[in-house]
């Protein structure tokens, strides 16, 4: 991995943001400008080919009508990945990707260098350099949406284990004893603090206080989200603050084990849980600050994610400005 | 830090590894060889002057009676410690000990650079180079004695962290209403699953059932330690078992949470808990593969230490070999 700054690469990239339901892509430059963007739908049920075109006829748009060269291509996307060989491995947003040779695929297709990498660790990166993480040399990055996801920035690089897939952190065991997860095991982060986790939650509270705001708001309990717990929370609802209170003291754990396992200077949180806003960062700070080790606590920064709609295509950008002195497929 | 395999420096060096009970030395070579070694009692009432004194007098008769030149001195203590300035920052178990300029003092004294750092990265290096964890890149190392330490290799290198205190993982909070623990936080791993921790429910549990072999063993409920629950899991106790089981769950939940978050190739376990052998390690195995994702949890090793009662010196002269090429106090 380069060690240069970014800013110091003379460097143009086309990023590509794949996700379940949308493809975004981007024309970036090394300070992460975006100068060009465009979206259009995934339509994952037409499977990795047309899927491709899509991708296909995003990048030729973009790339016909900048006025910059274009030195390689980044692309973040749904994990498993191998990123060594650029396959994507069936991720549960791409159904039927198995092994999908992607990062080849496109580099036949448009003649430049291409580096691929899963979403979490792209957004990550490009936190790191280009928002919320700027200036720090250790980093965990969390994003609670539907899932939870994360990437590591430890002494500057992004940390990948054993086979580039560390930084499960959704998945760090919160209650030993607790609730079975998607991913097999039990008790895990995601499993109470996603999105998911947490609409799952208050159903089960509606359903005991039929009577309160947060049951009311959903007449049909499978349309309670995250977002009816915010609305309920925002009217005062005393069952949606003990359900959130809860879920503070979950996140707490969680964000308390980060500190005390990494020893980061920064703890930047994004995705759709950041709506909380003045109900997440301040409470969540104070439990942190009350549950993690004080020689590890004392001046971390536990904070939002700042590039928002654009940290896909921007952490795809990332992915590609960081690859580019390595190997690339 | 150097990337030269240590075996390739060569070089002998003092190794000072201070415990709260008892201090060690020993000179030791490249390859981890222990080629002297010698003991005495800390008497840590007596402060740290007293007891560097004692410390400087058995680095004395194993510099005297050395065949080989000794190129530098390791420290292993208790943390918090300043690395690097070299001071004892209070550790518990080194009670007086404040900003003590420990590498400062020995230095002077010796005439030799003087490397210094806690006992866990100690031992996570001495393991790593001369024990279980040779030829990984990626391990972590976990101590569950008294308390519960840990040390982390990832890349190939000791991570620090921010200020040097990463790798806390006997906090990682496996439940988060759970119990609270010494660090001032609660649910800690190490409220549970150390020696400590496990003697703590082992009480409870006896108490509830005073005709158990458990309570029988220890009639004064305060000599009930994990040694006792092992005598008594050895007879086949049912209520030890019950108390056993809930503990392999738990250390499986904070093991499963290492995976998820590192990816490591090894996680190597060391301390008194390895003398519960075969009731540990392979149900401990079984419950991880369980619990932790599948895409990382295959091919994991989880192994138990394997330098014993030497881990303490050689872990001292890890880091001094270590340190061979960087700024020396």
């Amino acid at each position: 991995m380069p060690t240069l700054p970014l800013e110091a690469i003379p460097s143009h990239v086309l990023a590509i943001d794949i996700g379940g339901t949308k493809l975004a892509a981007g024309i970036v430059d090394a300070a992460g400008t975006l100068l060009d963007v465009a979206r259009t739908p995934t339509h994952v049920e037409e499977g990795p080919d047309r899927v491709l075109g899509r991708i296909l006829g995003l990048s030729r748009t973009l790339l016909g009508r900048s006025p910059v060269p274009v030195q390689s291509v980044g692309v973040g996307c749904g994990g498993p990945l191998d990123t060594e060989r650029g396959l994507v491995q069936n991720p549960p947003n791409l159904p039927g990707w198995i092994d999908y040779p992607l990062a080849g695929r496109l580099r036949e297709a448009l003649g430049l260098p291409v580096a691929l990498d899963n979403d979490a660790n792209a957004a990550a990166l490009a936190e790191f350099h280009f928002g919320a993480g700027r200036g720090t040399r250790h980093m965990v990055y969390l994003t609670v949406s539907t899932g939870i996801g994360s990437g590591l920035i430890l002494n500057g690089e992004l940390y990948r284990g054993k086979r580039g897939n560390a930084g499960e952190l959704g998945h760090l065991q919160v209650r030993y004893d607790g609730d079975p997860c998607n991913c097999g095991g039990r008790g895990c982060l995601e499993a109470y603090a996603s999105g998911t986790g947490i609409a799952r939650r208050a159903r089960e509270r509606a359903a005991r206080h039929p009577e309160s705001l947060l049951a009311r708001l959903a007449p049909d309990p499978r349309d309670l989200t995250a977002e009816t717990v915010l609305t309920a929370l925002r009217a005062g609802d005393p069952v949606a603050r003990e359900l959130w209170d809860e879920t503070l003291d979950i996140l707490a754990a969680g964000v308390a084990s980060i500190v005390n396992a990494f020893d980061p200077e920064r703890v930047v949180i994004g995705g759709g849980i950041t709506n909380f806003g003045e109900f997440l960062f301040p409470p969540l700070r104070e439990r942190v600050e009350g549950r993690a080790m004080p020689a590890l606590v004392s001046g971390v920064d536990i904070c939002p994610a700042e590039l928002a709609e654009h940290v896909g295509v921007l952490g795809a950008a990332a992915v590609a400005l960081r690859e580019r002195q390595e190997v690339l497929v």
